[in-house]
């Protein structure tokens, strides 16, 4: 008996152990197919040089979307239609002015700009300035001080966190709310630092949001080097006023579309691995590492199956996402027809955190999941991957949590990410070509494994 | 007695505990002084920019010994000295120019740079151009093909290694020894692609050498994107000679410098622990991430003991050596007085693979010396240091191997290395602050670890 189980064991062990061997040299070859003939790169390049930014709306938008289906259709993939829906449609117009004026009455120009869903000044607006470094800080001074008077929000993303992820989430509460909290204490309009840990003149857009039941005030980003002199010229009271125009403005919705793009399983056709990325960007750079990067490299996992001649047992479908930036209508509209049809997700990865040296993954799964996924990592040395955690996984795919589907996030190397995220810098030149490549081999790979051996749904862990 | 074996084990297991959790506190506040108060990020903006680029016999190398020195008495280090030694004295000159001429006599110009410690063409020096992608066709062409010829050393740098160190090291043969060896079947010069993986128009130098055997012919490095369109012209025959002039030269050997700064063991001040880098660069660029970076985290290291008042018990010594680029002079002699002087070093790390996002490490040290730095590893995992593994250390501290001491070099992302090394881009602008000071954070905390708690040596294998 002991014997025989040894047997077992020892071909149990041996065909595990080929089984490896097999996937080892297979995630070999896509990485070296990806690294030598893939096209993201080339592809990056034409999102961003050809089609160039795409906020929600826009007629570059517009333009991503039919860019997006001729590319599919170049890669020739088995099925390829849009979702239609409505998207809001916020335009920056033409002047953004932030200046303020000294003791002296001369005047300091500031590189500001507007964040995305902010109302327009309507002429110029000139005010008192206040500084908030906290939330307590906003109640302690409260209307009495705050009252008629423009608040500038300078708290700094916190340089000690190593994931520079973790310190924009817990700072870009005072840009996304901070117009509606400081309205409540009667404040203007609202002026805030830059999203980002670099020190430069470089502002940094991105959504805000107005809550229904407050009055809506102009909001501003600044660049975190022009932050710094104005706080510290508020410290030895050199600061006058300030003045500020922003003609940005909100339109009607405007019809918009998810762009899909599907090679059909051999096996369990019914069964849908999701790869994607999202198509829109903010209106200023050109959205390569957000998230042209996870677009092409989303893509990319398609036209490398179909290069390799590689036949999937499940349904790979890469998704093109609008709207991430500022609302979330395609996550949300893709998520209710996946319930409304009743489809069957197994997997869906999101590559949005920048085309840099991957990391790893960071898993949004239940416990069988996480840990299935995690037998994979010695798979993933070789190529320096090496979280694979419990995680967040991205903004487009959210909506689709159900408890039971396992979402998980591409993880680069967040260093850069948040020097260029929503501003001016975001653009082709910023990404390097072999992170971008090393990332699209690297979510390849683990669709490639998906695929291959499935993966443990909850329903598995109530059996 | 079970009993107390299981008290005992608690014991040892909650001390364990406990040293672990200082330990992490520990490397927090490590990670933290550098992120918020390091000062490598200026010190390598002023080497860079008040010193510059500092190839060894330079004006500029003499300069920055005296940097290296100001700055570690700044620092307040117990012990500063100089360790003088001669190094080759190689100087570019002012003409540098390849261009070849195609069929229509029009002239080509390519973007070029003379390899370190190439003789000069006296003149121009013209001749017929043959085209070389391995040794093996070296040897099959042989003196009848070749002789007379300026042989075009055109292999490129393996884009499918992840590790771009590994592809690097697997083809710069033709740049070190591609003149003595196509010599040898009668050519008259050698043009080399450039070491990099980027097909861009900048040209890489590097240090090449002569064997005495063999008599001395030009060498110089092009460009990626030169080099691809010369080889094309080549295949359709539309090259018909090609120019080249030089004239750089080697000068009588001349003396400089190591410097060397220590704080003192407050227990164990015999057993020496080394952090170091090389103060030399090439003489284009600035020597940024090659090797300024190694040199300033090498010194922060020490700066942070300094600052966060932690007294180490061994002696902490920061090595800046010279002339590794072209000669290892620096390295040689240091490894020398070390053995002359029969001194202790229980640990030398060397970071010299430029400051990008660190990865962990790579361990050249016996079985029980890697297995103990692996006992680390977790203390790491906040910080995504992954690396805990054998491999090669650095140039500099090489000569040091006795098959005692541990060996150990700094493993930061290597993507974008090859893309500056050695280049006119090799520039401050190109290092990330954060990335930089992520570096100089976990060499310190590994020498903090390897302070407080020692290393096995091989003696205590034997024992």
């Amino acid at each position: 008996m002991i014997k025989y189980l040894l047997k077992i064991n020892l071909i149990l062990l041996s065909t595990q152990l080929i089984a490896q061997i097999n996937d080892s040299t297979q995630l070999r070859a896509i990485y070296t197919y990806n690294l030598t003939q893939g096209n993201c790169y080339e592809n990056l390049r034409s999102l961003c040089k050809d089609v160039g930014n795409r906020l929600s709306g826009s007629h570059s938008a517009q333009k991503a979307v039919e860019w997006a289906a001729l590319l599919m259709e170049k890669t020739k993939l088995d099925t390829i239609y849009f979702q239609r829906i409505m998207v809001p449609h916020w335009v920056r117009g033409k002047t953004e002015l932030v200046s303020w004026k000294n003791k002296k009455d001369s005047i300091v120009n500031v590189n500001c700009t507007a964040l995305g869903g902010s109302i327009g000044t309507n002429g110029v607006l000139k005010g008192d300035l206040i500084e908030i470094n906290n939330w307590n800080q906003l109640e302690e001074y409260g209307e009495k001080l705050i009252k008629g008077k423009i608040v500038f929000f300078n708290r700094p993303m916190n340089p000690t966190y190593i994931s520079t992820g973790m310190a924009y989430g817990n700072c870009v509460d005072q840009r996304h709310n901070g117009a509606s909290r400081a309205v409540e204490y009667g404040a203007i309009a609202v002026i805030v630092r830059s999203m980002t840990l670099k020190f430069d003149k470089n502002p940094h857009t991105g959504s805000m949001s107005y809550t229904d039941s407050t009055k809506k005030i102009p909001a501003v980003a600044i660049s975190t080097k022009d932050a710094h002199d104005l706080s510290e010229a508020l410290k030895i009271n050199n600061v006058k006023s300030l003045s500020l125009e922003l003609s940005c403005k909100q339109l009607p919705d405007t019809v918009s579309y998810n762009v899909i793009g599907e090679i059909k399983g051999s096996k369990f056709p019914e069964e849908i691995i999701l790869v994607g990325g999202h198509l829109d960007s903010w209106d200023i750079g050109e959205g390569a590492h957000d998230d042209g990067a996870g677009v092409v490299q989303s893509l990319q996992v398609l036209e490398t199956f179909k290069k390799m001649n590689i036949k999937p047992k499940r349904t790979l479908r890469c998704v093109m996402y609008m709207n991430e930036e500022n609302g979330n209508r395609g996550g949300e509209h893709y998520a209710n027809m996946v319930r409304n049809n009743s489809e069957k997700h197994l997997f869906a990865l999101e590559s949005d955190r920048g085309g840099f040296s991957p990391r790893g993954f960071s898993i949004d799964g239940n416990k069988l999941q996480l840990e299935y996924l995690q037998t994979f990592k010695n798979l993933f040395e070789p190529y320096q991957l090496h979280i694979f955690s419990k995680g967040y996984s991205g903004v487009d795919i959210g909506p689709l949590k159900d408890g039971k589907l396992c979402l998980v996030g591409l993880v680069p190397d967040s260093q850069r990410y948040f020097d260029y995220h929503h501003s001016k810098e975001d653009v082709f030149e910023n990404v390097h070509k072999r992170e971008l490549e090393l990332g699209a081999s690297a979510i390849t790979s683990i669709v490639y494994l998906v695929d291959k051996y499935g993966l443990p749904s909850s329903e598995s862990i109530k059996k």
